[in-house]
């Protein structure tokens, strides 16, 4: 997956627009303007890298004559102390993109290495890790894509983008078989039917709606198994998917249950920062 | 401190866009138009409350006729299972905003939540926790609003918000007194001049340039007792502020060292988000 | 299906800038301030009245204290001569909001009666009428809502909403069975999978492929006779889709084939505006 | 005409940004990254060509390394199977920015062949075919552009680009020299004054007012005659503009009658798309 | 005339936003959160009042809550000490929303009374005073809109608001007459010609090229007086406008060349603000 | 101080929209598209140039192809016929973008001119003459560059951008010490605490509460010296600013009061422009 450079460009600009508002007073004022010089992005500690397309536009939004020079692939694991990219050109510009550009790196590339961390736990096992919409505000679409670089799958964009009917949505709509059938009458036939369910009575309602995805929400291992079980002797072919509290730790029994798919919240809301500088190594006259 | 609402409205709206681009594709195929109801949210788990005129604004939004009831004051410190507070009016109008009013408040709460407990462990010393420019990509204004909440202080703003005169600028300037001055002779007087040192041969130049506050940087607190010795000796009124690799295990140490500042990236790039639900309660006819 | 009225006003505002730039200076110039007053919108011909929402904002945008009155409900089929809504207030806000209102109205009413014709075409068929991406640059939200209030489906709004695998990706890929497997390994599993035939022997290979819904382009009746029978035996929960100049005059003899849906693109890119007026009844001292 | 770069791009971005909110799911899973190719646009009917520099944009905005090459000039009329531009470059770029392009493309050229349509209709006869403000909102500029393209003139851009007199200002203002004088007292002296007339009466009111312009609405060809024998001998000068119910068919007996504007609103209210398609034609390694 | 309020809108809101960008430090530090209070807004010196309706815009945005009245009309002219209007409500509010609604009013009043000062200087003769392009970037509306709260009119808004051919124009197509003709044979028919001329010669060519109105640049007023004679003597219904150097001092006599219209850069462009002070009177607990 | 480019950019095209908005239809009707040519910039008077890259960042907005040839340095103070720039391309990108450019232009080197004879005046002196947050809504990032340019300081750049306490602060707060303590108490450490007085009484509560910096408001030139005495006997390192009806007049006896810093409202709200003028001086074929 690439990422859409007019979309980028916008985020970019307010990111920086936001750190940028009336300029760099302390650069303006200490580093001499013609001054050029070289700087070099460093990992500080192992991780994925995720953002190199983004920090590039960070850098070329605030002086597209600065020049940026991947040493690493988008998406490559790599051990604390690895050269990320390089950037050379002014001194002024390179000091005021510095922070905007590393707090997408370290942000996304922190969730590209969690979805790695998560994506090898289920080795070997045919299922697939995907994000859910607990994004950070105003991100969602560079988090989608971490996701991705990470190794991960995406589950729907937003609201619009699939059909998801959730246990508010059946309250509201008075039960299972109501509620996918008023959304196969009224969704567009591009999309699934994804429906969620809490206990096997649920279950066997979605089974028996023709719903084409079951989201298994908060069961336990042992609860996944019976579920795949009866799911599969009713309708081999329909989605399984399992939710809810997933750790590093309980990823595997989750997948081992032979559900299809483990979506995994903490991925976009929770993953730590992975650390990365940047240092100047070189002032050319 | 409060939120300006017109800066609010705008990234509420932003993130509203970003899961509602062509609306809500289940909710309007399943719910019925009229159906009102009530939900409510409430903490799973013990947290500091933040964010709640950004949830109700996402509500407001969406549909002005949302009624939205706080049962907590933003800042609070409540238990799991507190209700937060209680949102009702169109069902399909709750169900559109939950998720987005929802990823404010877990991510906002939880810097809220992690800055109370900086806070908390360094009690009763005369130090002031402050955040980063470390933060994530479009949400520096909430973010930094967050932090207050949660009882810490705030760093500048932004690179337009204050002068910080940091390594690569003493490397590009030639040295830490002709960096002061420059900044001195430059800079905006209302602007207290800060700068970075890594050591004590640093400091005592940092000391002698007449720099209002100063940043250490990455020392041990056997390191930053000795530096605040020095500083106080010399000039008892400058600022000392202690950064890097903070954590909540080691900040009481930093703490007695006698700084005035510590500065703590993680509150706003690596704080994880805190679990709250939305559950509709009661549907009207 | 109702709009979302954050991303309604946006529209609308952006409309209305496009008219009244610096302000209208013939109804400054010409009508005098306070005057008040009522006028009537009213059909010319007979139509699905479609957008009564929007005019209601553009008035709202233009003024906050003018009243609308609607006469009739969204959807409505109504005779030529009906009166749609009423509008009063100052007469100068009225004229300024009236070029904006009627255009979204006549051009969404033109719309929505375009496919009512459709829809009434295949009456008692089981067939859903749905439009394309072949929209007005701009207006794709309120024409996909001018459809389903037309009586039609929609189908995936934009490139982010849906798989659809075109001849032209199948050239890129090299193959059917390639391009729905990488589809498959790579796509949201919100998505179903849909592909474009052209033939016998696509189809063919479309259906032992996997994807879920196909495209059948450009077909005569008889080839879509054709091709549903050999759909039908093979894979009969297959969807079918039928596209390419389809009119009011042969969608009955497609729809008759047994196909599930029939898409249009002259549903949005080619509906002729409908006669609306809007008359000044009434003016109060 | 040409168009301004910098108001176009705003335009195209919209039109992107609403078909690729979260970036091409099909393309991204289908076609391998780094393929290139070439694709050639073909008119599929008798068309006059406009949009050929949005075409551009967009192609340039999705991504500024593609190649477009003009087979045809802006505003010609071409045969059906006419190859109008080939674009070369990676096809992933080509099939995003293809959707998006064509539907400006189509829409545009059908304004600017309908307009041709009805300039010839008039061949040879000193009127001048002009559209009104009953535009698609949001692309006012661009189908003014159009009806250039396409051989006719304009009518005021919006309501702050001209003065105009309707029955509504007659109503409100109590009368028709009323109206006239107080536009002349407070519109910039730039503008003529032009005013609607809908019989005889109204005309010689008018023609005493000094009005400039005179709209000679929804009158007869016989009427229309009768109103430009007194306007000529009363004042030859006076600009005499027929509107209302404009049709191919009866465009040349109105035009017959000696007035010296026809504004006619299906000009960009209820053109058809014209059918232009786009083939890859070349893939390269 | 008065100004479109959603027009209004985005121009306070980005005032705002330059002011506030992360809030106001020291109000949010000083102010007690629920303080109310009452504050009056007074003229320092004589002048013309304009810009009313912004201030109360920027009051409203920064808080819909905060009452502002009116104590003088907009447009009239107040003696120094007057009370302007009074503002009451949260005290915060009002301290933050104080500079920017009187950079408007400060700015705007000192166009409207300028522009009051010329009016009067030519009183008793039949000229209009009216402004130039020559406007502050970003805030062309409201200084159009404060001419005419001073008693001025209006010339064309911006390039697309009339056709005004000037030297550089004659320049690139070679002749007066050329230049007309083009304009007139592609320019909409509601604009009417405006042509510069800077001596007799050009006066001539021009008068006889049928442009309606006549922009003699920078002639003395003997000069004026002549070309005046001239062109009532030939054609007595062309509209004469005079611009270049005007000044207080030397308006009158301008006007009384018997031109129609006198044309003032410096009105927008050089205006000073007029001094306005807003002082808290009133704190309720 | 240099200017962001992409906050340049944002201003620029919103001030090309407010001239262009439909285009120029003059310039399209009048000049031949191909045509070629080169204009030049020239100061009519005296002055000191500000806003180059501004003027070229409208060029090349307006068209990219378009080619800026400076002829001076910015900041440069020029006698009356200099050349200024030259910019050469298509006589059409040229007409269009001159009247912004020139507005720009005008405006700015009318503050940079203005800041220099205030600067001049105080020449030898040890103070530093500084703007006010009293500038044209919108502009303000320009204004404070333009300020630099002229020899200015920089005071806050906005309500985000400092800590002022002003006397309707005072009034809410109870008090001078109260004031500060609670600004020193949440205020960000970066910032230096600046306090309003009008008084010796306040002046000594000031000091004594210890703020920073202390604005000396609206005091006699005997009011300054005998506050400058007191303050420097008191605290010798406070930073001393006065304010308040400064003129190039008085400017200088304020300044040998002894105060470190003036700031002058009129710098920005009431600077004229100057004069500058672009004509067209080769049309290549």
């Amino acid at each position: 997956m690439s990422l859409e450079s007019f979309l980028l460009r916008k985020i970019v600009k307010r990111a920086l627009e936001e750190d940028l508002f009336f300029g760099d007073v302390t650069t303006e004022s200490v580093v001499p303007e013609g001054l050029c010089g070289r700087a070099v992005a460093r990992a500080k500690e192992q991780l994925v890298v995720c953002g190199l397309p983004i920090a590039e536009e960070v850098f070329r939004v605030v002086d597209p004559e600065l020049r940026v020079k991947r040493r690493i692939g988008e998406g490559e694991e790599v051990a604390s102390g690895t050269v990320l990219f390089e950037v050379s050109g002014k001194v002024r510009s390179i000091l005021k993109g510095e922070r905007v550009a590393l707090n997408f790196l370290q942000h996304l590339s922190g969730i590209a290495t969690l979805t790695r961390q998560f994506v090898k736990a289920v080795e070997g096992l045919p299922v697939r890790i995907v994000e859910t919409r607990k994004t950070i505000p105003g991100l969602r679409y560079l988090e989608k894509y971490a996701v991705k670089v990470g190794g991960g799958g995406n589950h729907r964009f937003g609201l619009s983008e699939g059909i998801l009917i959730k246990d508010n949505h059946i309250v509201a709509c008075g039960g299972v078989r109501e509620a996918v059938e008023r959304a196969r009458a009224a969704g567009p036939h591009v999309f699934r039917i994804e429906i969620e369910v809490r206990n096997m009575e649920e279950l066997r309602e979605a089974l028996s709606s023709g719903a084409e995805v079951i989201l298994l929400d908060n069961l336990s291992p042992e609860e996944l198994r019976e579920a795949v079980k009866l799911a599969r002797a009713l309708r081999p072919e329909v989605i399984l998917e399992a939710s809810g509290g997933v750790t590093l730790e309980n990823v595997r029994s989750i997948a081992e249950t032979g559900v299809d798919i483990v979506s995994v919240g903490r991925l976009t809301h929770s993953a730590r920062a992975v650390d990365i500088h940047l240092k100047l190594v070189d002032i050319f006259d």
